[in-house]
């Protein structure tokens, strides 16, 4: 093992986003895994075991996860930092009982998001919101910590309207096609989606319109202050394996041209020079065809950290429409723990 | 051939649209079909050699229409009535010269749709618009006359609006995800939509923009005044064979319940008691599953003639939102067209 | 209530091929559906309640069957025959409960299938067997028996060998390409499936290389007399929701000609004029076009109980080889034990 | 430019197999790719432009190939070896008119396979058929030659049976489920595939009748002595976007393990040591889970140029059979080419 790797580990290991963190971690230059919890159905099996028939990405599983032997979700791991990819039915308590121990979580568990002390993150959109983990340690008497990152869907449309908050964004109606992959293994039934649309997403609409309020709300004094705008959300299940395409109205709170909508897309990039791994060299593609983005072929841009926006045209109704895409479980789940934990990290949080 | 039936033809029948014209009216109670037209590739052939392995619908071609003779598409065909299926780029000039020979026309191409003197019909929407017939005669000079049905994704959503209107609609934002079939064939390459979303279809937004506000309008003075509405549109393409699904945000002019849309949703069916054959006895069917309408489960519903809407629910930005399918070549085009035909009958423009 | 109706009800009513027992038998002229039955999770409810977010056929559950109330699979159900959809892990012990208590059984498990003496009946291939009952009936002293149907796989196939044993079958290989429905609900995973092949369908091989040696076995002295050749099958999951595809090469003991083919294929028939209401006009229909079947185009067909052959060529290393289509939820289950009992019935086992 | 790099040119370099091509020698460390070529319709575009909505791989075209400027198919370019990824109905000339001046051409066009003079090559199986170059070129007086690929759904199946063929093989029955990457692009409309299986690929039986037979034929005095093996193929399209899977059953000349088998298959590695750089490290990947292979779990395997084996078991009817996937369009098309490109070099044909 590298010298000076960070041990980390992974809860919920086996599941589609944990495959996705096994798998984005191989030869991540500042994490070194050396812990895999899950379920107990899972234990005391090795990895390869434990995932078999179920190992839902293409390639096999990594070589260095293969033999790991996968424990119980206990705070006795062997490492520093937890990545959460556990079920929201049980997230809650473990994650508290990890940040209570002393363990930095980096997490992708719903269940603490919305928490006034506990940081909601797109290290490109509020990294100053990483503040707040003092605050929630002092609150809590925690030595430890949790970090979350947003839902999926909330991700690529926030990134996609963190540039544009200069010109003033007071309503977002939003049309989501959501990929299978979202849904996690077994998830959504294959009689239920060929040659089918499913206009419901369980907790999903609720979750996009009010994650993004904090998102890119402004810290003061502590705590966050709600951006002040009103988000509707429509969020459809469609028969794509990863990727979710989004359609996007804004309204503006003052006139805005179309070139300075693409000069504020294109110009985005407030991590660059940090060197983060895991950072894409440009968060935001925007793209002139008429006919993109499009899953199959602008979700692995940039490794899939990038989200690709298109179809920048006037609403008649509210100012501007748009089309944003981004990788579910890379940009929108896996990628994104994997980006914050890097921004802890380069502020000090993670010694 | 039954004594009393209307002779018909099919313009462009061996197209996708022109194959469903041909199967819905196998058997019709009022009209028979006698003439079937397409391009010059398929003249002089029988229609069953014209469609081989060009025929895309479940099961054969009707015994009716397999050893008619396909002709060109000239005005001289043996019939009162032609139904026009035709390509855009072809449609215009053709239906035309048809009703400058007399022939009424019930065309599902775009051509004469926002013609002031020409009807776009939907005979539960605006059946009074019938009354453009004779104007459209008198301008023109033509003995017959042009009826049009609306594109196959404004069909559903306008169904939906017409009973709303009585509360007054504003605004409207619709996302559409549109079945492989509205494209024709061989249309959408199978490569491009596999395990894909394209967010774009040619020319499809602003006719969903425009169409709605002449059909939702008043007929004052042999014109129509345009309702007066603003309506957003981002229309997509994803992997369904048949039916329209479109994710709705209405905008009322005062303030309106559920039990109010539900209401007048449901009650809605201005045929009721007309026995007009193509007519659904359910013009509108209301679901209150969270999960439907669905393409796969619900295009079908009435013969595929019903629009199916569900998921009403408050939107935080516009008023209500609400999910809206409807099967895009049976009521969205050939169905659509012929129940235009059915009311011109009943209403003595069939003589 | 039809005064002649035989009662029927329906065992695993609310599965996939049970769903499609519910839906065949409404209006069924012989048969009137007083009983539902299915697991604990659906007792007393009503059907209607018990299918709920279940309910996967186009369109809505049957008006006859909303208000039945879903009751235990015991013996104790007001019904002469019962239908029985239920999983193999249960089906064994249930069944002969009921025909211990006197009730006809028609199943579509695979249970009792290679027993000795069960029929394992397609009427049209086997009508004879049906001659096993009294054999079971004394063996076992039960009041009522047992009658299966094959495997989804094996039917079609089956049924397009029949005609051609004439000639003398030795050796037949044979692929499928099967469809979602045959694996229940909710089955095969979408992100299983999408882009996707899985080459292995659990106990699927075996049925197909045992099943058809008894169906075109002849009876002799009370014993199924297995018939005298070798099968090796290959069985595939494809992203189709109806309809197996199989290709299939055959070695016979003598010279045939592609037209002896073709007419004892075309000529099969040998229910025709018993007037039994599921059996199709054309239990075989053989197409000539080079690239049918297809399941999409022709596994409705004579209401989903035709079968289709085509691509009917020689095959290099047997003798011939062609392509067999069928609906694997109708021909190949529901509607198969619909149409053996309507043969139990002709035959005098439902009095 | 690398000073040492040879100078190859694309033939056909915007269509499917083509793009392919532009992506597989982006930095290739033998070949620089001076020179593209495609019919009128892209003459004197940049590729960039040329491929415009019809790039069909995911991410963009590479950079070095955005700006060179596609020429017309004439033996003038400036390279020394040619890569033709031209439709068979064109190819022959071309190729023939490429060779007579002096060029290499590394063909994936069918036209030329056959020919006695012209290597059908698979660098793993019968590399010592480059001695046919020398043949061709005296048959021919031409100083530069042609060398061919085989056909996509040969190329899997072969390299599979060529370790076997130790054991004697005499027959093959090969049933296909083949990608729609195949049929180029548009290829296969979306309305013929999405719930459907299409039993029909033109051209493509016979092709994957015959190949093999060359492939793994003897060299004897010049020419190629065919294998002495019946072959019998049926060809399926299924919606699956890459990968062909094949259901394959082998007679064997003698008795044969299972061991036996395994063993030959995971042994073979002719390509050992050759530093090749497209060559696999691991040509045949042996799977022992009962599900795989599976085009979306196996396809990219080393890169795209490994086949994978799996469900190895005895054929009751001939003697084993198996499950054979591969890369259609890298290790059947564009790779196999490249592959057949390099061992050229390494035999001195390229100098």
């Amino acid at each position: 093992m590298a010298i000076n790797k960070i041990k980390v580990g992974i809860l919920g290991a086996t599941g589609m986003v944990g495959q996705r963190f096994v798998q984005l971690l191989d030869g991540h230059p500042w994490f070194e895994v050396t812990e895999l919890a899950a379920s107990e159905r899972s234990m005391n099996k090795t990895y390869v075991q434990a995932v078999e028939n179920r190992w839902k990405l293409p390639g096999d599983v990594p070589e260095y996860a293969r033999k790991l032997v996968v424990k119980e979700c206990n705070p006795n791991l062997d490492c520093q930092l937890v990545f959460s990819a556990l079920d929201a039915d049980v997230a809650g308590p473990i994650e508290e009982a990890f940040a209570a121990k002393g363990y930095a979580v980096s997490s992708n568990a719903r269940n603490h998001r919305m928490e006034p002390d506990v940081p909601l993150l797109i290290p490109e959109v509020n990294s100053e919101h990483l503040a707040l983990i003092p605050v929630q340690r002092k609150n809590r008497k925690w030595p430890g910590y949790i970090v979350t990152d947003p839902n999926c869907s909330t991700i690529g449309m926030v990134l996609a309207l963190k540039p544009l908050m200069q010109f003033g964004i007071s309503k977002v109606i939003v049309t989501t096609m959501q990929a299978l992959s979202g849904a996690g293994y077994p998830g959504v039934a294959s009689l239920d989606i060929l040659d089918n649309v499913i206009p419901f997403i369980g907790n999903e609409e609720p979750k996009m319109e009010s994650e993004p309020l904090k998102l890119l709300g402004t810290l003061e004094n502590g705590r966050v202050k709600m951006a002040d705008m009103v988000i509707s959300a429509q969020c459809n299940r469609v028969n794509v394996n990863d990727g979710h395409t989004e359609c996007v109205s804004v309204k503006f709170n003052r006139k805005v041209e179309l070139s300075d909508i693409v000069a504020a897309l294109e110009g985005f990039n407030p991590l660059k020079g940090l060197q983060l791994p895991t950072a894409p060299d440009r968060p935001i593609i925007v793209r002139s065809e008429p006919n993109r983005p499009q899953p199959k072929m602008d979700r692995d841009l940039e490794k899939g950290m990038a989200v690709t926006v298109g179809r920048i045209r006037p609403c008649p109704v509210l100012d501007w429409k748009f089309v944003v895409l981004s990788h579910n479980t890379i940009r929108g789940a896996a990628g994104a723990a994997i980006l914050n934990a890097e921004l802890m990290k380069m502020n000090g949080y993670l010694q």
